[in-house]
């Protein structure tokens, strides 16, 4: 899988996989009110439809493009530079942040100082900012303050992803003149359990639902080469790749690979989990290379500085990593500020006990001094921190269900209850917040943890892993978690942590990252499908228009893995002459249902009653109701 | 794939891969009330928990074994001979059947006489068998009549998988008492929508729930080879895999290794499509060597009879293919006899028309003929055909939607209530009948799908294609329909028919039809467990006891599909060492969570505090509530 066991900072080179084009597609940047408000998506273009299907113009499509300047062909690319920082200006004329004059945590300046790194470490030039005193910076604080800030209308125009503007061109393209706009934009009224989805997404709204707590835009003033994006019920379901590194196996160059290669297929964010030597030079080379945020779960690194001793952790230690990474750039933190030592105890009551690794941690530390965990004693320092840089907390479920058997316990339920008071307390401080959720849970007991993470959360962003509806297939657990993810994307969740084959197996490698990424694409998508998401059902309704018309290439582009689809198409009718074949190697070339029905909807036709055959013919035809009539025989017109 | 381009009946032999043992697995059988009565599982046993956990006996576990005599190195196999007929001697007994002295079918009797076909045909030397003049040979038949067969005896015993007599043997085992046995056995009530599922599965209940038509056993008296199953709501769900070669693609040794490949993997029914040549031999192979019930479209070949024009399908025809294959073996027939004249203009208003291969056939017919389909008003002589060999029907939904667009529409809707009708029609004639469903069905509607057939079709059983939860996702519609699959199930729906990943791109290779069985059977398992499927845990949690403890080799082998789990898991960490290691390569050796609550846990056993751990002490211990008292702080015993 490319390793790189020998990962020096001076050839560090860019992964050739996460710059290649897709196949039929182009970056477009759409311009926000600003010039330099440029929102990124990829525009796949679609060739006509056959004659023999009535020629028709099909637009090109927009969909929503998480993979950065990578894909850019005008973009330079070099990853010992990083990303350009594109929000700087707008985190600069805000003028509440300061420079410093280098990192203000004893450890960031430790490693700094250390020459043994130097072949290792990311040469960043510029320097990290904090607030001014007294100052918040968080977008919610601005939210709160009634401003619509240049992140905000980014992601508004992010979310709306040019559905206006494709319906728009249907129905300029005059062929079938506003009817196939018309059929095209169609798509099934959800079902979406009190979301609140307008059919256009305005900066003002988004500034509302970041105001009100109900949705984060995570990013970090450190993290100016972020492209901003929303995560919250009301907007397009999101998914989250975990990458990194652990004591056993992966070097730097391998996770920069897993996040470029995460964010090609559609990760929408990227938690850097590493465990094992250098996660701060790991991170710095992942966060100055990636165009979404970046996550953490910072007691990691903090036991790490304890040598893996977890009852001696403090409050200090703790404090100095957050600042570490705040002025790294991490846009969210893990904290398992939840797990109480009262809750501690049931968990032995468990077939499989603590299961987060974060969880884990603050439960021997809280056993070991039998106290209350510094986590939830200092929550309201954290809070602080947090809004100096902007960092947005993701509350973790450090005693999430790790089986069936385990799921939606007492003190699972116990935990997220708590979740919720503190999410008040950091709402206090205009801190963003999302809270993370299960685990394994059966599918009939998903709604519970949704209804009641909505209740007790007050509608903070919910942020699952998964959640696995069963235990016994290892190797598959993107599947038995991907059921899990689109049920309770469907019920409100806003953002899935994606689950490779590898788990509970080994570390993922890249081929692991993308099953675990399309897999989450395709549960994020049924979920705004089933929510009812304002244009969702637009990029089914092409693909199977093009399905049906025999336009293979376009089928594979349209999809979410268009390499894949060609190669299992290939795998038996590899001729360019079969990608217009009116067949594939399904049914062979005499028996394929869709040249029938094409043949019915041409006879249908000829009697008037085919509302899509009509239309192309320009004919005016009143929809024929035949079961309502209940007529044995249908009538000819 | 191990293609037999050149398959000779002299020389087939059997896929070595088909009969190489499961790890750590025996194949036993369990008796009836009579010594021919011999029901297969598969049980798997486990290492004693390690002593750093508190020593522990784990006794097998039995799981559903659809593989048949491949697996049992007892068993004699030889693909040109075909399996033992296990189920001859209760046929023969019941004396309601005569031998033919031939093939009683025109085209039967054609393919036996030519020359041409010798090298290809599989030799068998048994006559087929029909009902004697006047009687009725069905399951249902015999049920209603208030008769307990041997196959219904054998699927109670088979449905109930040893569940007693494992958590008898924890029981016994001692270590914890009757504890351990309680713990392993809990399982989380289910949502079963109305679903009536007993704690153990009588003789008795299983003919009183075909008698009412809402499970059938497909078993024809001319597949003596089928080890019975059942298909119902209120019994373990099923999965069909789908194999068949097209003109385009593989051969007759390529689909025997298609379907004894899927069986080993847990696939309860096999449907042969095959379209391309030799058709009848191929099914023949496949009926002689299949344990399991073999499905088809009857349609499929009869259009090959009239060289692939529909219009020129006749009754007469349709009718001698249904005799020919019932005198084969075919345990359930596709029938499309829902598809009325009235309803085919209804689909030239869809997106995609229409897409099943047998509804598009049968459309075509209605309309150039303009008259009713000759299944339909042929309906009744097809009842007495199915009747003769006790071939179940499987109601064909050749309406069924193929995008996500034209899900839960008219024409779709139209056809379930017809094949409602037909099922009372079928039902007169004590004729067994499935209902299959869609399709493209997005997440919120595929309630309405359940709720409309259980309702209109009177619980007889449901048996869905998915349904795929969207449409943009070519090369993984094994997991966009694997969504649907599950949540389908849990509503109610007895057999899911699996989807590979080739869906709409080509025809499956073995891998694909691996991918696909797997991912069913975890659908499958996810539903049983939502629906509360009594025992339906005891898997998951002997996985995850073992997960828990570092047994890693139970791990892959309690797991669906241990070859892959214990691959993957040696990719990072290949020495044998690894497999009894307290830690992974996600974490690596200091930083495993599931070390970490072991550590909670012995803590916890020390304050008195933990059940499972208190038990391995032989201490008797109220459970805690720490929750409940609301304290603050946990109290010390």
């Amino acid at each position: 899988m490319n390793a790189n066991p020998k990962f020096l900072s001076a050839t560090a080179t860019v992964d050739a996989a996460a710059i290649a084009p897709l196949p039929n597609s182009r970056k477009v940047y759409i311009q926000g009110s600003r010039p330099d408000i440029q929102v990124p998506m990829r525009e796949i273009s679609q060739s006509d439809t056959p004659a023999s299907f009535g020629f028709e113009e099909n637009p090109p499509i927009y969909v929503y493009d998480t993979s950065g300047p990578y894909t850019d062909p005008n973009a330079k690319i070099d990853i010992r530079s990083g990303l350009a920082p594109v929000r700087a200006n707008w985190i600069a004329e805000r003028n509440d942040t300061e420079e410093l004059s280098g990192p203000s945590s004893a450890y960031g300046i430790e490693r700094l100082n250390d020459p043994k790194l130097a072949e290792l470490r990311f040469n960043l030039t510029r320097l990290p900012r904090r607030a001014k005193e007294g100052k918040n910076v968080s977008q919610m604080h601005y939210a709160r303050q009634g401003i619509i800030t240049p992140e905000m209308e980014y992601v508004a125009i992010r979310e709306n992803m040019q559905r206006k503007e494709y319906l728009e061109k249907l129905r300029q393209s005059g062929v079938m003149g506003n009817k196939l706009a018309d059929l095209m934009g169609r798509q099934h009224p959800g079902q979406n359990f009190g979301a609140a989805m307008p059919a256009e997404i305005t900066p003002e709204f988004v500034r509302e639902e970041i105001a009100r707590g109900r949705a984060i835009v995570p990013a970090n003033i450190n993290h100016p080469e972020v492209e901003p994006m929303i995560i919250g019920r009301n907007f397009l379901v999101k998914i989250n790749a975990n990458i990194g590194n652990s004591a056993v196996t992966s070097s730097i160059g391998e996770e920069v690979e897993k996040m470029t290669w995460a964010i090609r297929w559609g990760g929408d964010n990227v938690m850097d989990l590493s465990t094992g030597k250098h996660i701060h030079e790991t991170r710095e080379w992942i966060i100055r290379n990636s165009p979404v945020p970046i996550g953490t779960v910072p007691i990691y690194q903090a036991l790490e500085k304890v040598n893996g001793k977890a009852e001696d952790l403090t409050w200090e230690i703790f404090r100095d990593t957050l600042i570490e990474q705040a002025e790294q750039g991490v846009d969210y933190f893990t904290i398992h500020a939840g797990v109480r030592l009262q809750y501690v105890p049931l968990t032995a009551k468990r077939l499989t006990g603590i299961v987060s690794r974060g969880g884990s941690i603050m439960a021997k530390w809280c056993l070991a001094h039998h106290e209350e965990s510094f986590l939830y004693t200092h929550f309201e320092e954290i809070c602080q921190i947090m809004k100096t840089y902007d960092v947005s907390f993701s509350l973790g479920d450090g005693l999430r269900p790790g089986s069936i058997f385990d799921a939606n316990d007492e003190a699972q339920l116990g935990e997220l209850k708590t979740l919720g008071e503190l999410t008040q307390i950091a709402w206090k401080h205009d801190v963003q917040v999302m809270i993370e959720g299960p685990g394994h849970v059966p599918l009939h007991l998903i709604k519970e943890n949704m209804d009641l993470q909505l209740e007790q959360c007050y509608e903070a962003p919910f942020y699952t892993l998964g959640p696995l509806t069963t235990d016994i297939a290892p190797g598959y657990d993107h599947i038995t978690s991907g059921i899990g993810a689109a049920t309770i994307g469907w019920y409100g969740t806003a953002m899935l942590c994606y689950v490779t084959p590898k788990e509970h197996l080994g570390l993922p490698n890249k081929a692991d990252v993308k099953d675990g990424i399309i897999t989450y694409k395709i549960a994020a998508h049924v979920a705004d499908l089933a929510k009812g998401h304002p244009g969702a059902q637009i990029r089914d309704n092409a693909l199977s228009k093009a399905r049906f018309e025999f336009r293979w290439e376009d089928q594979f582009n349209l999809g979410l893995d268009p390499d894949k689809a060609r190669e299992f198409h290939d795998e038996t009718l590899p001729k360019d002459s079969a990608k217009v074949a009116h067949f594939c190697s399904m049914c062979g070339p005499h028996f394929c249902s869709m040249k029938i029905t094409q043949e019915v909807r041409e006879y249908a036709a000829q009697q008037g009653i085919s509302e899509i055959a009509a239309l192309k013919k320009g004919m005016e035809v009143k929809a024929v109701e035949f079961i309502k009539t209940g007529a044995e025989i249908y009538h000819k017109q």
